[in-house]
């Protein structure tokens, strides 16, 4: 099959919003947590280091994207891309400009079906975490809600969004201030393990997908004449 | 394991790049060819659509990339991660700006170790096509070289380059001009189904995952009371 631009142009709508969501390949399958008010932490659950609290319901949001993207490692930096304004409301990102913080959590696969229903445009006084059956957990000092279900977990601050003019889009940029991994995903080396987390990877809008590890290699050198 | 900006920072920098670069979960893989002398089209092959010729040995370049994204269905626009100038070789960049097209070609599972090889830092006179074993392709009137091996492909026309100055980075955006797919894994609503491909994700620097596809939902809708 070879479709030119105009052919894609002359696609129904939602044939190519599907054909054009899937073709950069895998993507990652994260659900962005905010809220604009942090409960007052009731008690500690021991020996996770996480605190849980009440007064949060209604206030706090949980959203699926799959457009999360490395920016650097020193400082480490991640950006997502955010839709036109007017086109999807914004819960995630004015909770974000409001507190300056939000979280990264990887989506498990078991939990893929309640990640997907976030991507429904809930009211804004509904949280996405109780809806959708998510658990609120929060780190003393830091203003945003992590899921207790994701096994890899980041804590981002705010720092700057890059207009994309050309079609009304946005680069939203955070550092990561808390990274929290399953110990047993870590190797010596750093690398994290997708496929011992259980993570998913999406494509398109709808389409998940397991993560079986093929292989590593080494860091690419070009060989010299004689080695 | 909880580790904070200040412990990410004091890790050891090969450590600190290999986690940091895992930690957004599932990435895409795909390959960017550009050249700066397409061949004079020596012969059709027959059924393709796709014309083979002599005349670019060296100057065509194959680089792998992990940072495309999707920005836009309508017009169909996507984004690359360019990484700072002085840091790594740019000829992909060089020659998108020098032609004004490029192409990107997903990475199927059997080819992922030559892929990974065009990560290499290879002298501007060699080919990553050749130097890995990869097969250029051109469409008549498009000058960046398609991948033979990718059973998905792109042919991209270069809109902007949008700088990230807080580390150095751009956003490089391009249109999707012409789509190569196999005709069975696109399915009649237009998704792509990657495992159908035979697709592979990268995660880290160096790390490859076969997908196995687990589910598709339908678009989330809230519920209204009494549905």
């Amino acid at each position: 099959m070879h479709l030119t631009k105009s052919d894609i142009e002359g696609l129904d709508r939602v044939k190519r919003l599907n054909m054009i969501n899937s073709v950069t390949g895998i993507k990652p399958a994260n659900l962005i947590g905010t809220t604009t008010s942090p409960p007052t932490p009731s008690r500690i659950e021991s020996g996770t280091g996480f605190l849980r609290g009440e007064g949060s319901k209604g206030n706090s949001n949980l959203a699926i994207f799959s457009s999360v993207v490395h920016l650097g490692s020193n400082p480490a930096l991640l950006g997502f891309i955010l839709r036109p304004t007017g086109e999807v409301p914004r819960h995630t990102y004015e909770n974000i400009l409001a507190t300056g913080v939000y979280t990264i959590n990887a989506i498990p696969q078991d939990k893929i079906e309640a990640a997907h229903l976030t991507s429904a445009k809930y009211d804004r006084s509904i949280s996405e975490f109780e809806e959708c059956g998510f658990t609120e957990e929060y780190l003393e000092g830091f203003a945003a809600p992590f899921v207790q279900e994701s096994p890899l977990k980041l804590g981002m601050k705010y720092l700057e969004t890059i207009p994309i003019p050309i079609n009304g889009t946005a680069l939203v940029i955070g550092s990561v201030e808390h990274l929290i991994v399953a110990d047993e995903a870590v190797a010596k080396n750093g690398y994290i393990n997708l496929e011992t987390l259980h993570l998913a990877g999406i494509s398109g809008l709808n389409s998940y997908y397991s993560l079986e590890k093929m292989g590593e290699f080494p860091y690419a050198r070009v060989a010299l004449s004689g080695q």
